[in-house]
């Protein structure tokens, strides 16, 4: 069997280094940084991750369910805190479904940990500077300047959005590719629990305290605190450049998150200890070379972090890879095994498997940044636009009316293991189902007079037959 | 003074070095090859260039005008190779201007000479393979995998579409960029001359063999020869991947380009020897970083050459930077003096210059690659479109009927100095106008019958009006 060289040991790829390992495959992982579960590095950049079906799927094929569950908490809807001091909660889904709080260190160390245990071997502080793509040979430097190169077999980039596999890639012949920055930027900021460690906030949500261009979130950890991030523009009216001295930052929290603050005791030594870190999504046309290297995780896709996927779209890869196992076919004919060598004969055939790993997942790496990157600009830009809340409140009631045919695609995304690009072509679909009920004038008074007649009902039938025609994967 | 270092002694980076010296600067230029003068590397990689008047004002600004002209053909239109053995010429202006034929290799070796006469150090083999931005510390490798490094003062990447600084830009926090392949490859070609070194094909045109989604054109040389240029598919059912043996670009030429294979006896050769090269378009949102560096020519904006403009743009790019030169304040304020070193001191705001230079001329680089994207689509999508063809007929009456109002946008690119952002803008009002002349009929007809009225002289008066706000620079 071929050896696997594993590039980054983050979720992704410490989850797929224990799903080959499992199948029988020597797994090596190397790690740009020191091993966190003894140096102790926070490096204040982490926004907490909300678990949800594709990410426990991936876990469980892994076998890790159970043990994960004990570092997660279920969230089952969004508390809002309004700028007025007014809350509410507004739950995920009808049939009580959660998305789950994880702490990304702790995740992370814990699935480190368990790949150890089943035999991975591990290299901390190994920075890869870049990857000779065709004869697959891995450049290092390790601390003090020196360098060190790996000859890989079979090769998998878990390296995240700054990927060295993803930027060797790039130089060969007609890769097409782009990055592309959000102007706003994220700050980790923390809030503490009671005296006897209990949470000070509602314990099973997700908080947001939305404000118009910029936002507060917090997610609850199992020690009684709260992860919370504030996105905001770098730039601007309101934004972290203008937030410069003690004061500034004291002004703006009383004014805006006073409730938050008055939790946050370490608020200033936070704000200005932890960086200002920037949101990029990535876009790449290649995700494999021959059978020898593949992009996984958010070296494939980096997406912003406004719709909770970026680590389950990357679980999901592995869920779809270790499917493609299973399919691929076990043992090259005897014509074939003459000129292969034994490693990649006594082997499944990656090349086929890397190639269809490609086709099928590259259009819902590109769907989910889609979806991202959409929540992001509802949230920027529409969130005052009245035309969109009235949208929002005419979704909400066809959800309630017609529950079988108008499916909310957030528990599409969240809660089913549907193609990211069906979920898109969904969102496809239901545009132009709001655009005509909008078209024909004032929704709730049309049903209220009844003038609607059976038009309504027509469309929604329409839409549905369009939407039924998708593919929804195994799940259909 | 500062100390200017060059990347790349390519046609920008040459210019740039000369007119640099001039100003009195010392410069050192570092090229990846070898020194093309001595070694005789013809890399059959070359699309002739074609200089229209961007090329030559930055060209006569550096004094070498005269110099260059020794090596130009004027082409005065372009002279049309049909399927069926018909020609026709299309003149390229009302006013008999001409865009001229130039050889880059010969325009290339010129200018390395004329700089090295101007006392510009040039270093050849030398690969830049990475730029520490902040620190202005180039990293080389020569031959023999020998390590170098560089201290830069004020840097220029002059180093083409895969240039080094461009890559080390690209990793810096909140840089935008993409790159993206067409599905088309260009392939070098050759027709040879008479027996008295005469040209065997119209001498003052540039020649095209349009059909359909791919082409063949040819410009000619001082020395007799034409360098032609194959434009096809990679892949598909008319491509590069079906000409596998000589059989195959036998039969190919035959048929298609009968009357240009007469005259190239060293096609199989060239077409087998010569690479098949891909063809790019890269954007970037940075183009410089404080008063360290800037990217300039194909580093800055790599386009496509279907509206012959990518040493043109280059050339200009020098030509907005000596402009600023001249507009810069040339000494700083005592207090400003005592704060800064002797070198910057003494020299012109570079930080000034690379701003303003970025700030103008970007959205000229991401016009002129939108103008030579969309000459391929119309090449590729629309030759055979109906409806396209009755527009470009109406274009050209219009062209005829109003010369004062309805100016070629073609002739703005090639014939002045308009910014190329204003010559897109002209796109879209002409996309406007055509678009109501198109909508309201046939134009022929309704001009025949004289049912436009004076709807007509209304839109393009309108039009007119519309064009002369935008800013035409200093030709306005």
């Amino acid at each position: 069997m071929r050896q696997v060289t594993i590039l980054g040991a983050g979720l992704v790829g410490s989850l797929l280094a224990i799903i080959l390992r499992k199948r029988g495959y020597e797994v090596t992982l190397y790690e740009r940084r020191p091993d966190m579960r003894s140096a102790s590095i926070s490096a204040g950049k982490s926004i907490n991750l909300a678990t949800s079906h594709r990410g426990w799927k991936a876990l469980e094929l892994a076998g890790l369910k159970q043990e994960m569950e004990a570092l997660a908490i279920p969230m089952y809807g969004r508390f809002l805190h309004q700028a007025d001091g007014n809350t509410a909660f507004q739950p995920y889904s009808k049939n009580n479904e959660a998305i789950y709080s994880v702490s990304r260190g702790e995740l992370n160390k814990k699935l480190m940990t368990l790949a150890e245990q089943h035999g991975v071997k591990i290299f901390f502080e190994h920075k890869c500077t870049h990857v000779d793509i065709p004869a697959n040979r891995l450049h290092f430097e390790l601390p003090g300047k020196v360098e060190k190169t790996v000859q890989a077999d079979l090769l998998f980039g878990a390296d995240g959005a700054f990927s060295a596999l993803r930027d060797s890639y790039t130089h060969l012949s007609r890769v097409n590719c782009d990055q592309n920055y959000l102007e706003y930027g994220y700050k980790e900021l923390c809030i503490l629990p009671g005296k006897n460690n209990e949470w000070l906030m509602e314990k099973n949500a997700l908080h947001i305290w939305p404000r118009g261009n910029y936002m507060l979130i917090a997610l609850p950890n199992t020690d009684g605190t709260f992860t919370c991030t504030l996105f905001m523009p770098f730039e601007g009216e309101v934004s972290f450049a203008k937030l410069k001295t003690e004061e500034d930052v004291t002004a703006f929290f009383d004014k805006q998150f006073a409730d938050a603050k008055a939790l946050m005791p370490g608020l200033l030594d936070d704000f200005f200890t932890n960086p200002t870190s920037a949101l990029v999504t990535m876009h790449i046309n290649k995700w494999h070379y021959q059978d020898k290297s593949a992009l996984i995780g958010d070296a494939a896709h980096a997406i912003v972090p406004f719709y909770g996927q970026g680590m389950n779209a990357g679980f999901e890869d592995c869920t779809v890879l270790s499917g493609l196992m299973e399919k691929a076919s076990p043992r090259p004919s005897p014509k074939e095994r003459e000129v292969l060598s034994k490693e990649i004969a006594d082997d499944l055939d990656w090349g086929w498997i890397l190639k269809e790993y490609e086709r099928l997942r590259k259009p819902d790496g590109d769907a989910v940044a889609d979806l991202a990157l959409n929540n992001f600009i509802e949230m920027r830009d529409k969130v005052a636009d009245p035309k969109f809340l009235e949208r929002k409140k005419i979704e909400k009631e066809l959800g309630k009316r017609y529950p079988d045919q108008f499916v909310s695609v957030y528990e599409m995304v969240s809660f089913s293991h549907t193609p990211y690009s069906t979920a898109i072509q969904c969102v496809q679909a239901q545009d132009k189902l709001l655009k005509r009920i909008m078209d024909a004038g004032d929704f709730f008074m049309n049903m209220e007079k009844g003038s609607f007649g059976n038009t309504l009902g027509t469309w929604i039938t329409e839409y549905h037959n369009e939407v039924q025609q998708l593919d929804f994967g195994n799940e259909a």
